[in-house]
C-alpha cells in the first residue's frame, strides 16, 4: 500500500522542490528569479508591445519569462467575466493570483492589463509579498491624447462615439501609480530605451544577471584608491617581467579576459587546457564561459623562493612598477604538458613554444591590481581601446551590429571583399547601421610578420581609398601577444571581441596559423580553426561568419569568391608571391590591393633591405 | 512616439516568443516540453504524494515542472468559491485554464485534484488541445476502502459523521476515466513505480528525454536482421583491425562510449580533443556529454585509398568479420597533435604514444554495426559483462548505490580500506544497499603491469579473504584499452562506469599516470587527476569521492589513513618494493594485504622468473 512504501523505501521529499533547486533548471542563467512584472498604462500606451519586447528580450538572455495579456486571459481563464465593476476587480484578481504561480515557478511574468484601480494594484503586490515573490509596478505612461491618436484597435473612437461603456480614459478613470518601481514615457521613449530601463531595474533586483560579455572587468586600482597602492607597490618585493608579461598585464587589466581577476591560477589553468573553459563561479546550468588559452606569468624557482612568505608582489617593467599581485599561487609550470595542450606541438622552433620553454618553470597565479593604463610611447597608443571604450565608441555611432575582423597581415582586397560581403549580409538582415571592428593584433607577433607600426599604415590607405567605409569603420588595435596557436587561439581571438561587443565574428582559412617550423607544412589543418571556432562552448553571443575562400580573378581583375566551376579564371596569391613583388618594387595584379595600401608596403619591404 | 519607433528602429517581432525558443530557455534538456499531466483520484488515492514525487524526480532531471495542487489554488485563486456544483465546475475549469498556461511557458504542469466528473476533465482536455498542448489524464486508482483507511486528513471520517456534505466516494459520485492515458493502482505499486510509469509514458510522448547514462547504445545487429548482415559482411571490403582495434570495437559496440555510434568522425574527434565533450545532437541548453579520449580507427593510405568509393566495409579480426562500418570518412591523423593533446606529451617512448605513432596515417570514422559480441576465450568472457547486464545485475541486487573502483593493479588493503570506507560513509548517507563495482580493466597494458588474468585470481583471493564484501560486491571486466593519459584518461574511466549506472566513482593519486619514459618523474602531476576530474563538465550525475592517501600504518599494523601529525608511524611501500618482495618470495608487513591475494602475486612473478 501507499503509505507503507511511503514510510519504508520512498526517498521523495513530500513537498515541493525548492526554489533554489528550481532555480536551477528554470532557464539557463541558474538561480532563482521568479517575479511578475506589472505593467500598468492607458489602453494605447504600449503595454503589450513593450511587455511582448520585454519577454523577447529576456527570453534571448536566457531568462525564462511568460506573459498574461488580453490574448491568453480574457479568451480563457476570464471568458466568464464582463466589465463590471465586480467583475473587473475579480479580472485583475485572477491575473494576479496566476502572476504569483508563474513567479512562484521561477518565471519573470509579464502582466499587461490596463489595471486602472490602484486598491486592485495593490491587492496583487499584497498576493506576491505574501508569499515572498518580488513584484515590480510598472506604469507605462502616455498622455491620453497620444493614446487616442494612436487607437491602434479603435476603442478609443467606439467610447468615444458611446459604444463602449466604462472606457478607461474616456468613462472611467485611471489612477496613476503613486510609487510605480518605474515610469516608462512611452511617448518619449523608444521601445528599445524601454526595455533598456526594464532590465536595469531587474538586474537592479538581481533577477536579471549581467552577462560575462555585458560586465566587463577591468583590473585598474580605482583613482581614489591610485596613491596608497602606488606607495604601496613601492614597498613590496618587485618581479622584472618582460614585454609579452606587460602585453598579458594589459589585456588582463582591460577586462578582455573578463572575469579573470589576474594571471590563472592552478585551477584555471587547468580548466583552460582541458575544456578550454573557465568552469568556476557558475552554476552548471549557466552559460559557459570560453577561454581556450593560458594567461600565465611564469617566474623562475629562484625569484618563487625569493618571494616565499610574501602575500603581494609588485609587477616591475622598464623600472616601473606597473601593477600589484595579490595572494600569489605558485604551482608548477610543466612546459612540455603545457605547450602539448595548448600548441598541440612541442616542437621548440615554434616562436611563441620556444619563449615558453625558456620561460620560468613556476607559473605564478594571483589578483592583478594594474597602477596605470599601459602605454607602448609609439604614436598608435590612441588606437589601443579597451573594450568599455570600443563599446561607448560603437554607442555613439548608433550601431545596431558590430562585425570584427582579426587580422596581422596587411589587408588585401580579399579580405576587403569579405568585409563588405559582410556588412551587405547584415544589411539584408534588417541591420541599419553595420559597424566592422577592423582590429589587428598588436601585442608579439614573429619576425617575419609585417610590424604593427606599418600594418596600421597600410590600413589607414585602404581606408583611404575607400576599399572599406571609414565612417562605419573602427581600427582599433588589440593588445594581445601571437600565439600562433591555431583552433586553439582563435577561440580567444573571437572570445576577446565578443567581450567588446561584437555580435559577428569573420573567421577565415587557418586562423592563427603558421608553417611547421620543421616540416614548412601547414601546423595546423587549415579548416580546424574554422571548425573548432562553430563548435567551441560559450560563444554563444557571437556569429561565427565563416571565411569563403577569395582569390583574384583574372577576367574581373578583382578578387572574388573562388568557384570551382571558374578555376581557369582564378589566380591564388600566395603571402610569398606578394611579398616578393613588394620586394621588388613591382605592382600586384591590378585589383588585388588598393594602391597606396600596396606602396606602403613596398616602402617597408624597400627598407627591411636597407638595414642589411 | 512609440508607434513612430516601432515601424523604424525596433527589431522585436510584436508577438509571444516561439515555443521552440521558449523550450530552449526553460529547463535545462533543450525542446519544448509544455504539457499538463491531470492526475485524477479519490480523496486519499495519492495524488499529492506522487505530484510531489514526481515533480521532483522532472526537475531533478532537468525538466522544469510546477504543481497546481488544494494548496496553492485553494488559498488563492480559487478562494472565492464554494463547493456547489457551480464551484466545483468553475474550480477545476480555472485549474485547467492555469495548468494551460504552465503548459504554453514550456513547462510540464501536474495537477492533483479529485476532480471526479468526466464532464469536466474532458473540458479540461479540451482547452489544451485547442491550444495544441499535450495533456495526458492520469488515474490515480485506490479502492475507496484503502482511501478511507488511508484518511490523513481526517475528512473520511468526517464525512461518514455527516459533517462534510458532498464528499467524494461517501456522499457524492467519482467517475472513473474511461480512456485514460495511464492507470497507477496505489494500492499495490510503490511511488518509485508509479514515478517510474509516469516517465516512461512522458518518454514515449517525448516531454522526457532518455538521458545520456539511462539510454545506452549498444551497437550489436539485432539477432533478426543477422544472417542478412553476416551475408553482407562477406561481399563487403574488409579491413584486418589489431587486437586494440577490436578492443575498441568492444567499447562501442558495449555502451559504454554511448552516444558515439561507431568510430569518431573528424567533427567528434576535433570536440574531444579541445573540449573533452561531445557537442553535436543536442542543442546548447543540454546537458554536457563527457567524452575525453579519442574512439578512433586509424587505417593506411594504402587502405584508404583500396576504400575509395565504397559506401561500408568490413572490420576483420584474425580472419573473422566482425563488423560492418558504414558510411566512412576519412580524415588525416594528424599524430603528432593528437598526442601532443590526448596525452599532453608526444613522446615516441610513452607505450600507447608509441602505438599512435607506428599505426595508420588516416582515422576512419562511422556507423558500427557488430556481428557478435566479442569474446576473448581466456576464462574470464563471463566477467565481461555490458553497461545493460551491470544494470540488470545491480537491480537484481536491489542496490540504491552504486560505487565504482577502477584499477589495473592488484588490491592491496590500501584500496580495500578506501572502498570500505566509501561504504561506510553511503550507509551513513541513508543508502541501505551500497554496491561496490569492482571494476579491473581488461584491455591492453603495458608489459610491467600485472596481466588481468592474475590480477583477476587476486581480486578473488582478497574476495575470499573476507577483506571485502562478496554479497555488496560485482567483480567484472571493464572491455577498455588502458592509454595511460592521466587527467585525460580519468574522465572516461568514471564517465564509462557513470554510463553503467555507477553514482560514485573513487579517484586515486595519479589515476592513469605512469612515469615518465624519459626522465622517470610523474608524467602527470599527482593531483591533476582528481582536481581534472572534479571539475569536468559532462559528468554530474556521478558523484566523485577523492582518494584519501593510505599507508601501512607500522603501529596499527595495517593500512589506514595517512596523518602528517603521525607520519612516523606509517611506512609508505611503493609498488617497486612490493613487487621486490614478491619476486624474492617473502612477506609484506602483517595487514597490508590479504595473504591468499599476497600468495597469488609471488606465485606470478615466480613463473616470470621461470619463463627467464
Amino acid at each position: 500500500m501507499l503509505h507503507k512504501h511511503r514510510s519504508t523505501n520512498v526517498v521523495y521529499q513530500a513537498h515541493h522542490v525548492s526554489r533554489n533547486k528550481r532555480g536551477q533548471v528554470v532557464g539557463t542563467r541558474g538561480g532563482f528569479r521568479g517575479c511578475t512584472v506589472w505593467l500598468t498604462g492607458l489602453s494605447g500606451a504600449g503595454k503589450t508591445t513593450i511587455g511582448f519586447a520585454l519577454e523577447e528580450h529576456l527570453v534571448s538572455h536566457g531568462i525564462p519569462c511568460y506573459s498574461l495579456d488580453g490574448d491568453n486571459i480574457r479568451h480563457g481563464l476570464n471568458k466568464n467575466l464582463g466589465f463590471s465593476a465586480a467583475d473587473r476587480e475579480e479580472n485583475i484578481r485572477r491575473i494576479a493570483e496566476v502572476a504569483k504561480l508563474f513567479a512562484d515557478a521561477g518565471l519573470v511574468c509579464i502582466t499587461s492589463f490596463i489595471s486602472p484601480f490602484a486598491k486592485d494594484r495593490e491587492e496583487a503586490r499584497k498576493i506576491h509579498q505574501s508569499s515572498n515573490l518580488p513584484f515590480f509596478e510598472v506604469f507605462v505612461d502616455a498622455p491620453l491624447d497620444v493614446c487616442e491618436s494612436r487607437d491602434v484597435k479603435g476603442l478609443y473612437k467606439k467610447a468615444r462615439a458611446g459604444e463602449i461603456k466604462g472606457f478607461t480614459g474616456i468613462d472611467s478613470g485611471y489612477e496613476k501609480p503613486d510609487t510605480p518601481e518605474l515610469v516608462l514615457k512611452t511617448g518619449e521613449t523608444s521601445v528599445n530605451e524601454c526595455i533598456q530601463r526594464v532590465t536595469e531595474l531587474l538586474q537592479e533586483k538581481d533577477i536579471v544577471p549581467t552577462s560575462v560579455t555585458e560586465e566587463i572587468k577591468e583590473l585598474f586600482v580605482p583613482d581614489n584608491q591610485l596613491d596608497m597602492a602606488r606607495a604601496e607597490a613601492e614597498m613590496l618585493p618587485a618581479v622584472q617581467i618582460t614585454e609579452i608579461d606587460l602585453q598579458w598585464v594589459q589585456v588582463l587589466a582591460e577586462g578582455w579576459a573578463t572575469p579573470l581577476k589576474g594571471f590563472m591560477r592552478e585551477r584555471e589553468f587547468l580548466q583552460v587546457l582541458h575544456f578550454a573553459t573557465l568552469l568556476d563561479g557558475k552554476c552548471l546550468f549557466c552559460g559557459t564561459i570560453n577561454l581556450s588559452v593560458p594567461i600565465v606569468l611564469p617566474v623562475s624557482t629562484d625569484k618563487k623562493e625569493s618571494l616565499a612568505g610574501h602575500s603581494a608582489f609588485a609587477l616591475m617593467y622598464q623600472g616601473r612598477r606597473v601593477a600589484i599581485l595579490r595572494d600569489p599561487e605558485f604551482y608548477e609550470h610543466r612546459k612540455d604538458e603545457r605547450c602539448a595542450r595548448q600548441w598541440g606541438t612541442t616542437c621548440a622552433k615554434h616562436p611563441y613554444v620556444k619563449m615558453v620553454m625558456e620561460g620560468g618553470d613556476w607559473l605564478v597565479g594571483g589578483d592583478l591590481e594594474v597602477l596605470e593604463r599601459i602605454r607602448w610611447n609609439d604614436g598608435l597608443d590612441q588606437y589601443r581601446l579597451t573594450p568599455l571604450e570600443l563599446k561607448q565608441k560603437f554607442k555613439e555611432m548608433k550601431a545596431d551590429a558590430i562585425f570584427a575582423f582579426q587580422l596581422r597581415n596587411p589587408v588585401h582586397n580579399g579580405h576587403a571583399l569579405l568585409m563588405q560581403d559582410t556588412k551587405r549580409r547584415l544589411l539584408e538582415r534588417g541591420y541599419k547601421r553595420p559597424v566592422l571592428l577592423l582590429h589587428p593584433l598588436g601585442g608579439w607577433t614573429k619576425d617575419d610578420d609585417v610590424p604593427l607600426d606599418w600594418r596600421m599604415k597600410q590600413h589607414a590607405a585602404v581606408l583611404e581609398e575607400g576599399v572599406l567605409d571609414p565612417s562605419s569603420t573602427i581600427v582599433a588595435i588589440f593588445p594581445s601577444p601571437m600565439m600562433y596557436a591555431g583552433p586553439t587561439e582563435v577561440q580567444w581571438h573571437c572570445r576577446a571581441r565578443m567581450v567588446a561587443g561584437a555580435q559577428f565574428y569573420i573567421v577565415g582559412r587557418d586562423p592563427a596559423g603558421m608553417p611547421h617550423p620543421e616540416t614548412k607544412k601547414d601546423l595546423y589543418e587549415p579548416s580546424h580553426g574554422g571548425k573548432v571556432l562553430t563548435m567551441a562552448p560559450g560563444l554563444t553571443s557571437v556569429e561565427i561568419i565563416p571565411f569563403r575562400v577569395a582569390a583574384y580573378n583574372k577576367m574581373k581583375k578583382a578578387m572574388d569568391f573562388y568557384s570551382e566551376e571558374r578555376h581557369s579564371e582564378f589566380d591564388f596569391i600566395s603571402g610569398t608571391r606578394m611579398r616578393k613583388l613588394a620586394r621588388e618594387g613591382e605592382n600586384p595584379p591590378e585589383g588585388f590591393m588598393a594602391p597606396k595600401a600596396w606602396k606602403v608596403l613596398t616602402e617597408y619591404y624597400s627598407s627591411l633591405d636597407k638595414e642589411k
